[in-house]
């Protein structure tokens, strides 16, 4: 779809400026949403106009607001950063211009991307367009949300421990996160190092590969699949749900069978492991940063307060036996990985819950929302392996996402199409 | 000298077996010292019988406890690993024994090599062989009294904060620490990773060079210096010294300046902030092996204990600024080593201390003995240069170490042994 817009574009069939100002109305319609935090109609037009050519010739692109962009605010969301302005373009931001995308503005990030519920920013929650009461998840909760509402087909997100595939299955849009290096981080305000990555927001996995392979500058076409080999992660605590999302992936796995995959359970890896190595390098990465800062503690939203402070606690030998830990769990993975296509699981095991809870119910009881959103996305950032999140149909008024990890971004991509085709 | 013994025990003309002998008995002579943890006489006679080819032949040699040998013992001079046997060489044991050099057994460290004072140890602390009653620093405590001794012309050592050069200096020895990654550290039992390194302890400047360039397979050969240009730290701090230390340091700066040196003073960099750097390296890095051991406290020494526990209490995000630091303290430091062939300082601002010293005198008062021992030499090993320390003459019954800081192995060895030769 966007590969086609730019031909159109391109060719002079469409043009880029309407493109631009219809995603300008889009981003006003849907304001209540707080998805977008800077809308830059007096940049977007301009360049607009001159978006004639390039893979993206004319994609209004919206930029999660932690990714540099040269003359907009880089507040990162955050009172600590209140008044700072970008001075250059983060690698993807000027990969994304020269590709012709049009940068209409920056979109809401928990607050310097630490945080997986999308609610803690200098200018509020983010909202659900499915559900304006409902948070959307996070850190990239507004490239989600505005992907979701229709005003940008493609947005700019980073991920962590979550950060993209999170409020893409709350928002009910494709999350990808590509294999580590393939997207560059240089620009993007970092919340710890060793895990971070840039990620996209997009509407279907077609865009999601488009983009990709344009930002990348690598090509990531491949053969079309028929009948891949998909492994289930036969964890209970994975698989450990609210009904509705439990359904959506038992109704999933079934229509995947039926269109011809191989659906084979496979032993997981010690998650607790992973979660544990990726906490214990995530906590001292994140407190170094923000160390440098000078920052009042004051000046942060109360959760990253809190967050802080538990970080800077994390003891050095945890880290470094974490980072020592990074490549046998790296093969650990691998060695499931080899046996099939692609690992499927359910990227976040509950619904979109209320801005305000800090408790949802899966079948095992109560748990801290955080950690249920949490819970299968944090063990991947410990690995390079890229994961996708693509929507699943039929579950109500609110989106339900399927996780999909594989060896490379090729595989994923493929995986993920042939997914996105059969459901 | 090691490297006429070697060409004379080739060409048949010294005996391997009786130079072993030579220094089994040695040994045996010296046990007062403690400076031999482990004599393996009945390994070593069958070795040097064989020992007649190679660039090492018929050299004895003694290996740090914490260095693996294959078959004797690796209980690194602690109980926590009590009764525990190497399975295989470390790759530099590997490489002196194909070189021809005959191991006679294993020196004392103090224990885990994790102290400057070769103090701790299960069997007890190193004795100065230039005054029993006296330390004789560490960690490499046994290397640089068995090299003092006479026992062998060689032994090896490691270094991750000073435990080459502190010893080499207080016994009155040379104590080598090549750059960063010339000796491989494959089978030492890590200290601290990041900053470990193998070094040798010799009773030459010569003899040190030799043996690197045979144990690292490089060529250090090097046209011979004429006037070197020397510089000088200009840092009060460093240059507090006891006046015996201050006396021999300043007499050497005046012959090397007779002797044709152009001694400049350059303007140090911030050895604060090495040093802090150091330490937040060295602390994690170090209680994540030792949480790797499972052992009860009450089985380190009480020293140990302490410093375990304080080690485990660095917090992450100091590590990790830490590490951050490392690239630009070392451009900091290459920055002054552009500017000449080496720097200078004094290895250790004190004479040997009595063996239960925990304070000693400098100009500016006393001082905890541990704090005087690193100062100078922890900053090193948070860059990838060179250093040795050579023994100034005429500081009375006790020595005193001269430390030169190169930008790389070629121009530290030339330079030291300039020095050597001068003084």
């Amino acid at each position: 779809m966007i590969e086609d817009t730019a031909a159109g574009v391109r060719a002079g069939l469409l043009d880029p400026v309407e493109l631009t100002e219809r995603a300008l109305d889009r981003a006003r319609e849907h304001a209540g949403c707080n998805a977008v935090t800077h809308l830059d109609a007096a940049g977007a037009r301009p360049a607009a106009a001159a978006a004639t050519a390039g893979p993206l010739a004319g994609i209004p692109l919206l930029v999660k607001e932690i990714i540099a962009v040269q003359g907009l605010p880089h507040t990162c969301g955050s009172r600590v950063f209140a008044g700072r302005v970008a001075g250059a373009d983060a690698e993807v931001v000027r990969r994304a211009r020269e590709a012709g995308a049009v940068i209409i503005g920056l979109t809401h990030s928990h607050e310097f991307a630490y945080g997986c519920t999308g609610t803690s920013n200098v200018a509020g929650p983010c909202r659900n367009p499915h559900d304006a009461s409902r948070m959307t998840g996070g850190s990239s909760a507004g490239s989600a949300a505005a992907v979701a509402a229709g005003i940008v087909p493609v947005a700019l997100g980073t991920d962590t421990a979550g950060s993209v595939r999170i409020p893409a299955a709350l928002c009910g849009v494709v999350g990808a996160v590509p294999q580590r290096g393939t997207l560059s981080s240089d620009g993007v305000f970092p919340l710890a190092r060793t895990l971070d990555r840039v990620g996209l927001l997009t509407g279907s996995v077609a865009d999601a590969r488009y983009v990709t392979a344009v930002l990348a500058g690598i090509d990531l076409t491949g053969d079309a699949l028929s009948a891949p080999r998909l492994g289930v992660l036969a964890d209970p605590d994975l698989l450990d749900c609210a009904p509705e999302v439990a359904d959506a992936y038992r109704t999933a796995l079934d229509r995947l069978a039926d269109a011809g995959a191989f659906v084979v359970e496979v032993k997981p890896p010690d998650w607790r492991l992973f979660t544990e190595t990726a906490f214990d390098l995530q906590g001292p990465e994140a407190a170094a940063v923000h160390d440098e800062l000078d920052a009042a503690l004051d000046d942060y939203q109360p959760d990253l307060r809190d967050r802080l402070r538990d970080a800077a606690a994390v003891p050095g030998w945890r880290y470094v036996r974490a980072r020592s830990r990074m490549s046998a769990l790296t093969a650990d993975l691998g060695r499931i990985l080899a046996t099939v296509d692609a690992v499927l699981l359910p990227t976040v095991p509950i619904l979109a819950p209320p801005l305000d809870a800090t408790e949802a119910s899966v079948s095992g009881g109560r748990r801290p929302v955080r950690d249920l959103l949490l819970r299968n996305n944090r063990p991947l950032n410990v690995t390079p392996f890229p994961a996708l999140s693509v929507p699943l149909p039929g579950s109500g008024g609110l989106p339900v996402g399927l996780q999909l990890i594989a060896t490379g971004d090729r595989a994923a991509f493929a995986v993920a199409e042939w997914v996105e085709r059969s459901l």
